[in-house]
């Protein structure tokens, strides 16, 4: 691999789904006829794609489709979270092959990366596939990252992993290339995969974790920054009235639309009918869902807790896109399948008051199509931009 | 023109500024030696580069530096400010040739474009430059702008604009192509044209006007957003104390940051001995004038004001940095000069401490060289770039 034109060609087949014809490609990709001829041919040889039928359109040669062959190549998607980390196996056209989640081991990082060396095994002998055929993991993690040393800076929960050279380390261990990316720039590029709106396409990703995070697409691709830090919002202050911050500041987002502080929004509120208040992280994502479902059933209390938080989380998105210009926005990460009812009645009129370009266009604003998995899903095609897509050739891989 | 190598070699001959050989050309660009040749002479022929001297470098032919003929061609930049409507004439290497001002006439949008086009048209014969050689106008405007209308959206103190297609009404009364941009993006631009720091040169740009605006540089080109405008970051939210805005919320950057709100605030402090409060524009830019004298002159109270001012503002800088992963940022605009002093000695530390990067990097912080004129000149140098830089080739001027 490694040529511009092959990937080019690689990745028309592989979004076009049903695949193309040679004179298709050489429409779509401007390359010509000949250069069309010579770089399918070596990808034929080499597996990635292959012929799937003819069609007679009227006289002359019948036109032969090519499709991608999507077991031809695999990647790994790792999602390192607090709690939970989750894997999977997708192969060359995105489709999830094989999942596994474990807990997240307490305490040390080395046990950490030692779980997941072990867990990585686990899928691909569990999976069968060949080794051979894997073109490396993507590591979905919670920012900031430190590229240069390929581990995550001080992340929270997760004591004394600036020490631990990540990508390195899991690199020996599984003896595969390994890269290293923000969960939610990660989640973009699910997004990007999966539902490419347009050659285009340019939206801001909310990511809505145990943190809440920004990712960004511009043109179709996924938006880095120059230390692939971006989308830090978690200062950014969505309510005066809100609580202090670690920051010094007041009713900052890592303080108002967090799960935490939504769950302790409704435990002020009432809605659980005591008065206890979760600390630890399991009962905060237990009562979470417990104030989602009461909302779901028109509890008044807890649907307005949830009605209030949509509104600060449009003041982010509407910080967000009015910054930014962009043409979508999505929403998506482990806690968002909970909120998709309220946030999606709730935020698009909000946020359309609160555009500044409302004379001009309206923003739409969905839920991604990717899933809870989406960061794991994300970190894999990472992985796989870097084998098919010319737009992700710099991304460094280390083998 | 048109041709992209052709604006790939011709961009490269200005920034070398002392001028380059085909040789130096050819390595510069990465075009094949026969090209720059070609290219080179299609240049000279019509006038936009000469010879500018021979140097021997050892054995072998004598090099020829290749230079621009700043002369050739020029842009006209426009600055529509609510109060002061500044013009430029550049020439191709974005140096001032002539500049004007007027007071921007009240109430009726048609008179201002009467002016515009009047004060255009004393600038160009005043400068004695045959029209043929104009390559267009840039108006540099407040925003957010109507982009497929040509036109400014409500515009603060302007009423009515929005019925105004002021890009096509421009090139008819002047016979010239209009490009329409925004003030802050014009900004950017212009920083770019004087200093570029590197080919990947990525900064956001804070934007101190009547209104409080920013802009960003990506890879060593604006990034001007889907509708063109980036940079709406008026309703970001940086004192939990601050005033209530008309937005609903309270404490938001138009609120807080801008020289109304600072003077205010000065007035609240008794910096001026009066109980007056300034509510005109005029009063406000002298009180505002005023006060970073006091500054300067060491006024605690005018020092406090300004140093709260500072802290504001490094609240805003902050969420766009860590949400854009940047590697500097440049503040400038009309009012910037006055601030400078303890803006750039409050801010740094400040925005260091709040930075989710800091960990891997600090961000250098600047002021714009461009100075008061900046989005006049920025606003010429975009129709400058359009007849020389590969990267606006998207640009469309309006004729």
């Amino acid at each position: 691999m490694g040529d511009f034109n092959q990937s080019v060609i690689l990745e028309a087949i592989r979004q076009s789904g049903e695949g193309l014809s040679r004179i298709e490609l050489a429409t779509a990709t401007r390359l010509s006829a000949q250069t069309v001829t010579n770089i399918t041919r070596r990808l034929l040889e080499g597996g990635f794609i292959r012929e799937a039928g003819r069609t007679i359109n009227g006289p002359g040669k019948p036109r032969v489709t090519l499709r991608l062959v999507a077991d031809s190549r695999f990647a790994v998607g790792v999602h390192l979270d607090p709690a939970l980390m989750t894997f999977v196996l997708l192969d060359l056209s995105g489709a999830i092959v094989r999942r596994l989640s474990v807990r997240t081991p307490a305490e040390d990082p080395h046990r950490i990366v030692e779980a997941m060396a072990t867990t990585i095994d686990a899928l691909i002998v569990g999976s069968g596939v060949d080794r051979s055929r894997i073109a490396g993991v993507g590591v979905a993690a919670p920012g900031p990252l430190d590229v240069e040393k390929g581990t995550v800076i001080d992340p929270p929960k997760l004591v004394g992993w600036h020490r631990v050279p990540l990508r390195e380390v899991l690199a020996e261990a599984t003896g595969l290339p390994v890269v290293l990316e923000k969960d939610t720039t990660s989640a973009a590029v699910g997004e990007l995969w999966t539902r490419r709106e347009s050659a285009d396409d340019s939206f801001v990703f909310v990511y809505l974790g145990t943190g809440i995070g920004a990712a960004l697409a511009r043109d179709g691709e996924a938006v880095r920054g120059s230390t692939r830090n971006i989308g830090e919002i978690g200062h950014i202050i969505v309510d005066p009235d809100g609580p202090s911050c670690s920051c010094g500041s007041r009713g900052c987002v890592e303080v108002v639309c967090t799960p935490q502080a939504i769950v302790e929004r409704a435990e002020r509120a009432g809605v659980f009918g005591d008065d206890r208040r979760a600390s630890d992280v399991a009962t905060v994502h237990e009562r979470f869902s417990r104030l989602c479902e009461r909302a779901a059933e028109c509890d008044d209390a807890a649907v307005e807790v949830l009605r209030q938080a949509a509104a600060h989380i449009t003041v982010l998105t509407a910080a967000l896109t009015n910054m930014l210009d962009v043409d979508r926005v999505v929403f998506g990460g482990p806690f968002w399948a909970r909120l998709a009812d309220v946030y999606l009645r709730e935020i698009p009129a909000r946020l359309d008051r609160a555009s500044a370009t409302r004379a001009v266009r309206t923003l739409p604003v969905d839920g991604t199509v990717v899933g809870d998995d989406v960061g794991a899903v994300g970190a894999g095609c990472v992985v796989l931009d870097s084998v098919l897509s010319p737009r992700a050739s710099d991304l460094l891989l280390d083998s």
